[in-house]
């Protein structure tokens, strides 16, 4: 057994459709990687409703079940795109993200096709850097592919996924969102006291319990509040976080809640 | 609006592999719907560790992929029996089952390929019986299909699918688990009072806050105990409630959490 068995992963979803618009634009699902490890793929459709839904619907669709036959992550990207834009002749884009936990290679694998920057937290001390490179949607150019980070899978990373919704949240009003200092915020709570050397063990005993739905949840809170409670787009956070182990057992877990719209549409 | 808004739906998945098994057997995968709500899919392969593994794998894979494109889940389900039947010559059984919150038809759709039961409670007064239609798994015989029950989208309705691991825990030990009595207890206790006609938003206020991975937990743990902490099999359980809606946001929520393993297994 290595330090790795002292860690777990958490990944928390958080989505809030357009005011006004019952279905998102956006779709998010998560899939089992073939050779262990997990995968998140974050779609968002051109456009916002029923027509974005549709786009992101298919481009998730087509990227998970290429993941789980085990295709790696940028060929599945790539072929995402050359997905879309083969059915829609180029005339509709969509932002994706592709982040795998990947237990063969041991790290997380960040695949981004969006404009949309991925923040990056590790270590004790909450070091912060952006994975900002200049990235294109896929369904309109040519040979579009992503541009592809790797980490490690270490204790205290935390990446933070976002659509573009949460970016631009506020903007109608005048206000801008500093989700970086947000982030910063959140996480560096949770640490009163500067901690070295204690290792994964001391701080899951010294800080309270952390939860990577309650970050989701405090950022979806925030850009729903810039925007005077009626979002102006879509908007969906992903946290993903691999943490000293908090729980003794060995159990693994799932939870998936939304409301029942009266209508007949209400995808996750 | 009709009284559908005033719903929510909980789905929780916990797991846990047999005792001294670095990977569970049992695959569970949900994945959206394309003409609105969620699938969920539970396959248990035959044996433990990573042949069964491998087996459920490719079926969940199979279904899952199905599903996404819109396949019925009847189909899915005939479809992942030929699958598994042609790729391992008949030799490996593997036992599905499939749980469709299906917005388009407003109906909870159970295709079960497994000897389990299902265990439903509907209604405030906790009325509970057992879809127990004998069934058959999949991958072994020709022309092998699915026993399908279906049920309307309606407050407090509540679905139990699990693994056989939870059947069989603590028989090793001469102890056996009353399934039924041991959800109904779990339901009952957050009834204090009975109510017939406050309909869901009067059940909201008066009722601490369901939570589907309350009960989940709580049988998984149970399972775990009447094995002596040793579980001698893997054991997946799965918790999908229709409930009136608890909280006023429109946010859809998606979390995973699992240890990670020292070696290089640990899929969900």
């Amino acid at each position: 057994m290595d330090s790795h068995s002292d860690l777990e992963l958490q990944v928390a979803v958080a989505k809030v459709s357009k005011y006004a618009v019952s279905e998102s634009g956006d779709t998010v699902e998560t899939i089992e990687r073939p050779h262990g490890g997990l995968s998140l793929v974050l779609v968002d459709g051109q456009r916002s409703g029923k027509s974005a839904k549709a786009i992101s619907n298919i481009v998730a669709r087509k990227a998970v079940s290429l993941l789980a036959d085990g295709v790696r992550d940028g060929a599945a990207a790539r072929a995402a795109h050359d997905y879309l834009r083969t059915q829609r002749s180029g005339q509709v884009s969509a932002t994706l993200d592709i982040v795998s936990v990947d237990l063969a290679t041991r790290t997380i694998v960040i695949s981004r096709n969006s404009h949309c920057p991925v923040i990056v937290v590790t270590g004790p001390d909450t070091t912060m850097r952006l994975l900002d490179e200049p990235s294109e949607a896929i369904g309109v150019h040519a040979r579009t592919r992503p541009v592809i980070a790797e980490l490690p899978i270490a204790p205290d990373t935390h990446l933070v996924v976002f659509t573009d919704g949460l970016l631009t949240a506020g903007e109608r009003h005048g206000q801008s969102f500093d989700l970086p200092a947000f982030v910063l915020d959140h996480l560096q709570a949770r640490q009163p006291v500067p901690h070295g050397s204690g290792g994964p063990a001391a701080c899951a005993q010294s800080l309270p319990a952390f939860q990577a739905g309650t970050l989701a949840d405090a950022l979806l809170a925030r850009a729903v509040e810039l925007d005077q409670g009626r979002p102006g787009d879509d908007v969906s956070v992903v946290v993903l976080s691999v943490v000293a182990r908090q729980a003794p057992d060995a159990i693994r877990r799932l939870t998936v809640r939304f409301p029942i719209p009266a209508g007949s549409a209400g995808t996750f």
